[in-house]
């Protein structure tokens, strides 16, 4: 396989998601992120909500998923992991592109030639960040950070036994709130 | 405080000091590594082999460290700490520079304006590099790497209370492995 992906893990807030699609657009390859939901959706029958939340966060089926024995067969949350670990593996196949998030760093380890990246960015610049970006709910802004990035940690260790977050895990980890976003979308380009 | 500081922390054999050398000379700022640690030594009168060791690893005095209530006074290890500390603090006071290792990141926290960049490198990858710039000991290399990284791992954790090597602690977090050496210079000079 010689194309080469981008995989863009990110916490929640951190603009890491716009860093995938400006790198994409500077480098001219596709970036896949609501595309994939849509494809992962199409394939699995499930509601395009229901894989963000299943596909990404330990949440709704998360005890059943811990706890099964797997006698009845895969959880939801399984079925949807496999499906999107094979949607993953063929858009890397089809060609060079950016990914957003859904492990596929570690979907893709050792099977494509990639740039794994992590974004991140302190509690305060994200609180803000996801202010102007989704607006105010009833939670606080960095409750729902807290919520998230503890759910998709739990996520990413259960599937991956790896530690999310962890810079060994990564070819380049950025801070964006104190680099800024267009840094960022630089290098990562450059790097490529 | 204007001066513009660039901490490296790393893993060993993973060619961080190299890149702290290279980016210094780049930018025309000093890169202080060995001659921090003579500092250290004339002040605190210790043998420079002891600070190197006490001044970054748990080891030699370690257990004395942690178990101690201090009655009697600090540890050895205390007080090399203390000790560097202030010196890395009148350095950053002192211009614009590249300080490589010894927390510098933690100890210039809120007090300067620091670049901070962690770099690390596959265990393979390091395996290899420590055997063509050190040579070979009686110990393999993976267990040289291993027993240094993870009494540097106690190290900084007792003294800082974060976790090392965590991406969300540095603004920048390179795999030297995977980018190159040269690679990781042009960023972090880019970046300052």
């Amino acid at each position: 396989m010689s194309n080469r992906i981008i995989t863009i893990s990110r916490e929640f807030g951190s603009g890491g998601r716009t860093v995938g699609k400006k790198v994409a657009e500077k480098l001219g390859i596709p970036c896949y992120d609501a595309e994939l939901v849509q494809k992962i959706a199409e394939e699995s029958g499930y509601a395009e909500e229901y894989i963000k939340e299943e596909g990404e966060y330990a949440s709704g089926g998360w005890i059943s998923t811990i706890l099964s024995d797997r006698t009845n067969g895969l959880t939801n949350q399984d079925k949807i992991w496999n499906i999107q670990s094979r949607i993953i593996t063929e858009l890397a196949e089809k060609g060079s592109c950016v990914i957003v998030g859904r492990c596929a760093d570690y979907v893709l380890k050792d099977k494509a030639d990639c740039l794994t990246v992590f974004v991140h960015a302190s509690l305060e610049k994200r609180a803000k960040r996801i202010v102007e970006e989704y607006g105010e709910t009833d939670e606080t802004p960095e409750q729902r950070i807290k919520d998230k990035d503890k759910r998709r940690d739990a996520y990413y260790r259960f599937y991956t036994d790896m530690k999310w977050g962890e810079a060994r895990n990564y070819h380049l980890c950025l801070d964006s709130g104190e680099l800024g976003i267009d840094k960022c979308v630089e290098i990562v380009a450059q790097l490529y």
